[in-house]
């Protein structure tokens, strides 16, 4: 077997290339058996790269250009042919490599994904696809921004996607689905979600039927599909609220002596669950859909939060997510006869 | 002038109607120039009075059935004439009443408003409107629930009504409206977002342009327009996600005993901030685009939530805010010639 390669694009970052580039490093030793194609210019990469040390597996590939967050995605990916996004997306449509892990411009990466990586046959529309730390588990939710609008058959390869991806790589045996919707009844919802949930009914899923907003937290189903324009509002507005509550909670402590004391006591938990509610410890949002493993990480990720997208990124190449998803399209096993 | 009357529906509430009439009864003595009414079968509501004490400004409205939970609003609305939410709002609907504050089943209150009370004329859809209790001020959010699909004359609806309530009742002189979307400059978002852009831009509404779902926690906006469905998702993710962070920080003061402390010294500014993002002490959602104020409350509000709603409802119908959304609309005063 070809040893897997996995393509980290160092720029576009807010804390510039060598943020990133300590995040593979770091990661790296623990997947000995995976080459790292680190993208960006040669020679800043090369300096930054004998500063911490190669771990003996992390190698450059030359790319002078950057797609910005402000540039407009499809022009980007068109005019740009030196960026990193677009470098390493032509890698992977070459079978130069399996995966981007990238803290590049969302757009621009969905972009690339579609006209230079290609969907994989049968699948309508790719999705992102992020975990949403619930209570007990994490909550696999999408598409959280890829389609603004959709058809109910993007929602059903939602599903057959996220199903996939969790029993290959979480060894979830029967993942269950939830549509998002506005009432738990069949029936309830906008025209998009009643279609859907008839084409959903009609699969092999685990299918649940309707969630509402409230059962993301809760962690009612183990996936939750939904239009982009619906899960990206929903998404962006938990994220904020979550961070807003930690905001209130250090005013709190900040109040008097006592309460500077509570939260003195309190310290090292509230930083684990503030860690657990980030959404920069999660690992990046996947790109799904696409012949290749795309993880788009938040534009101001630490190292540590790169870490854990590469990490993500290893582990769905080693399970070898894109077979999975071609073969169940093509045996068709989530679709009734 | 006419006492204005406000009509308190005691039945569909989680803890039974007492807990109502005890929001009523505490409530009354502040609005000695407002007749309430309470509605519901009139031997429990007498029992439950004469053992609170009339107020001398709280008088009873026979109505013996119940719209609940489970059942289908528009079909309820036909087939139950007895009931509370019909009796109240044909009361409205002939000008014996001004408002009605119920905890009961939001699709039968929006479809009593719809059947019965009517629309406000040139309004196209009611919306649902809530404050949301961002960082620095509230954000009063539409529609988060009437209408699971909309049209983008429905949400320029939504925004002349919310700027008439803000100037009216919380004398906001020129209140900010954002259109919600998934990024902030023009032309993102969805096909509904993009062609309401267009129309609002167009108004002489204080209009910000889109936010996003982030934007709604900061508070970027005094209003935030868009569809139910949305709005619905986003609303109760919010709302559950606030609940599970408020468990965790349950669970970690329990953890061992520094950290109870710890929470012992935080409990009363916790119990403050707990308070804040609480739905229930919100005052209700309120169904605008009516002829009448219709204050929705949660089926589990306690009777201090019920108390918020019914001064929520004194506000409003002292500040006139049904004919002046009529005059706005008439003069047309938010669209440009």
């Amino acid at each position: 077997m070809k040893k897997p390669v996995i393509l980290v694009d160092t720029m576009g970052g807010d804390h510039g290339p060598s943020e990133i580039i300590k995040g593979c490093v770091d990661t790296a030793p623990s997947s000995p058996l995976t080459e790292f194609v680190l993208l960006g210019p040669e020679d800043i990469l090369t300096a930054e790269l004998n500063k911490l040390g190669n771990p003996g597996n992390i190698s450059i590939q030359h790319a002078s250009d950057v797609i910005t967050m402000h540039d407009q995605p499809t022009w980007a990916v068109r005019n740009k042919p030196d960026s990193t996004i677009v470098v390493g997306s032509k890698m992977v449509k070459e079978g130069l490599a399996q995966a981007l892990v990238t803290p590049g411009n969302t757009g621009a990466v969905t972009a690339a994904g579609l006209l230079i990586i290609g969907r994989i046959k049968g699948i309508s529309r790719p999705g992102i696809m992020i975990a949403f730390p619930a209570r007990k588990h994490n909550v696999y939710m999408l598409d959280v921004g890829a389609n603004a609008d959709c058809k109910p058959d993007n929602l059903v390869d939602f599903a057959i996607m996220a199903s996939t991806l969790l029993k290959a790589v979480n060894n979830i045996e029967n993942p269950s689905v939830g549509i998002l919707s506005i009432g738990e009844e069949k029936g309830k919802g906008n025209e998009l979600i009643k279609e859907a949930y008839e084409l959903l009914e009609k699969t092999n899923l685990n299918f649940y039927g309707n969630v509402e907003g409230a059962d993301v937290p809760k962690g009612t189903t183990n996936i939750v599909v939904c239009d982009g324009f619906t899960g990206n509002v929903a998404l962006k507005l938990a994220e904020s609220l979550a961070k807003e509550v930690f905001m209130e909670l250090k005013d709190i402590a900040n109040k008097s002596l006592l309460t500077r004391l509570g939260g003195l006591l309190l310290k090292p938990e509230l930083r684990k669950l503030k860690h657990k509610m980030d959404a920069e410890e999660r690992g990046g949002a996947l790109l799904l859909g696409v012949n290749g493993i795309c993880i788009i990480c938040h534009g101001s990720s630490s190292s540590k939060a790169i870490s854990s997208a590469i990490k993500f990124a290893v582990s769905t190449v080693e399970a070898d997510v894109v077979n999975k998803i071609r073969d169940e399209l093509k045996g068709k096993s989530f679709i009734n006869a």
